[in-house]
């Protein structure tokens, strides 16, 4: 099985999407991070108050998904139709988990931006969090279903 | 324990590291993406063929470790004075391990610009890679070191 | 009446602008800064000679608008067809008036776009000037008019 | 009095810093955005509840400043130590003002940095709230102290 | 002959594309760098071992390709369709030549992209072999063929 | 004689400056675009009226070196000092001549800066000529002068 962001000769280049249809695509991805204790309750306590640490990762998750083509070298730019990012706060495991969802009218999917999506925002939540816990872990960050193009709607086994 | 990223009325801010020393500071980032055999091998050849996925994930890493700063939202701009990125086959397990080391002489540390630098390198596999198996996984990203300031050489336990 | 960047749990998002028609749309944007009579002076006499201040002021509005997805946090981007940055002067207040219009083919109305290209070129305006004037007043910046879209041709009130 | 973003043809430049001292420098610099009752009441109530508009603003306005040399043609890149946001809600007359901190140990003011933060806000309150009220408008931006470098620490006059 | 990008009172601009029509468009650039003997055998040796300079290259070439609406003070962001990056190893004259490939599917050309491409890609060659030859030369760069568009598809005389 | 660029497996990474003395630095690299008369004279008659191509040029060339570390993977980011674009207007070949000196203090030379400027700058007069000549040639691009760090200053053999 081939790669296909290579030419014959070897060379990187974007796929030529030009022959593919316009249609609506839809990518969710997943990602969570543990911490703390103390790091989490923390996160949990801001959810409540004011200065929310899951609004300022939130705005940088969808910011970040939209620079997915600036970040990733073989990435075609697309007309992001919506963005949204959700959070689900784990207190058993210590962990916030973080999905966001993109859309495009397009001819090429819109996973990456979801993946980046989530990346960024864990890193956010990272960021400010690491002067209570300096070892945080992100954990797994996988795309969880994908609709529109070829493929048509495929959701993750097990999900 | 206070998150240190608001200031007292909620309102997000970057800290201030005026009074910050400027020492010399190292990080090193760890993370990693499983993926289906035939994506795994695929990658593998090319490491050893002209063309190679991981050059293009090198170059994407040390680019967006360098893009920090506009990623995530509460990072301050650093001089950055060295990036590097490594990378470990582990064909036992169709993983890619990926390292990055981010150096600077400056008033915060590095960790967020390792962080980073394996998040997007580890993206950009996936991105080169989904056309064969769109269903991989981007493993724990961790913080291994951290040198540099006022908490000085720290690795992480276990490691 | 709420407002529409806001999910049901209260995360910020992109409006989904999946089922928007795609029409022409257009929209001007005004604003004004207001400087010492010196200040002033040397701007218009600049107008008139070699090395002008508003041309640097008109490329930067235009390349900021450009950018207004990337600095707007819930901004789409859009195929924005044209761009055009005007000038008024007004010596009898020292006051140089911006006028920035914007047109595009899309799902989404421009009028963050003139907003922005009116805002990042009277901001260069005043980065030319302040070491003559250093307490110039950026004064009122607003739409003039918005074209397309569901709501129609909108003419602000007074104008 | 000359411009000194011009050379002796006319040329626009940067303006060579590497004569300047390196001191600490703070610049302050305030605007306000002006709107509908039913527009200011949706960002008021959203102040105590979760979602909150100007925490999304604060997060675009302290990106957008990290961005100001990018967006202004003639801006040095500075080693920003701090920024903040502050906000004041004006109910009596539907107003709510923004104000930006800016920081830093470079040869240059950071004025610039702080208007720029000051702006973006703005322009991101008013997108988070456009379709409430249509024809907001943002009001004066200018700057209300400065220190370090020749000049001291100057106050606007009248503050 | 009057230049396109000005309005009737002199003022830089976007053109305005509204009015034309979405087709396929294709453009091919080409350059070219001349280095050093040593310099050259480095580069030429790297491309058939590991660490390949071109891969590299490659990948910011197409990166910058993607970026050229925001270099380019008065282009257009354009649906990048693909875009691919090829060179030739001319060890007679020890000059290394870099082709450029852009496609779009939108109202206006795709030169700039592909030259664009061309200029970073050399720019990262020289960046990567400077350190052995310090005084090496980007040479012509220019556009070699154009397709779609009201001019259909033009091809340089000589070529 | 070994690239600097790759470590000793042959990956890409950014050299390590940490050890380099901070001195005053500075380049100059200059560049030619060569086009038919028609499109020299509408370009040499901007020179003396409103509407100057080369004053967005300019602008475009600084803004553009300002962008060396985003758009050449390896560079590092530096603490740019000054930049400056002069032009010379040669009839007699109807070709423009643009030249970029960037000044630094920091660890590692402005050389990418000074012709990155060129490159973007030359690239911008191409864009705003391109509807009267499509066929225009961007001449040599190459380094002029250098000053500062180990090798001390340096002046380009025959000039």
């Amino acid at each position: 099985m081939e790669l296909t962001h290579f030419d014959e000769k070897g060379n990187a280049k974007m796929v030529d999407v030009e022959g593919k249809a316009v249609t609506e695509r839809r990518a969710v991805a997943r990602g969570s991070i543990r911490m703390s204790q103390a790091a989490y309750e923390a996160v949990a306590a801001r959810r409540v108050a004011k200065g929310d640490v899951l609004t300022v990762a939130t705005t940088a998750g969808i910011m970040g998904a939209k620079k997915t083509w600036e970040l990733i070298p073989m990435c075609h730019g697309l007309p992001i139709s919506a963005l949204s990012i959700d959070w689900k706060l784990d207190g058993a495991h210590c962990q916030i988990i973080c999905q966001c969802t993109a859309k495009s009218s397009g001819r090429t999917g819109v996973e990456m931006e979801a993946l980046t999506g989530v990346s960024v925002a864990l890193l956010t939540v990272y960021d400010m969090c690491k002067a209570v816990d300096p070892w945080m872990e992100i954990g797994a960050i996988y795309l969880l279903e994908k609709e529109g193009g070829k493929s048509g709607h495929v959701i993750r086994a097990g999900e």
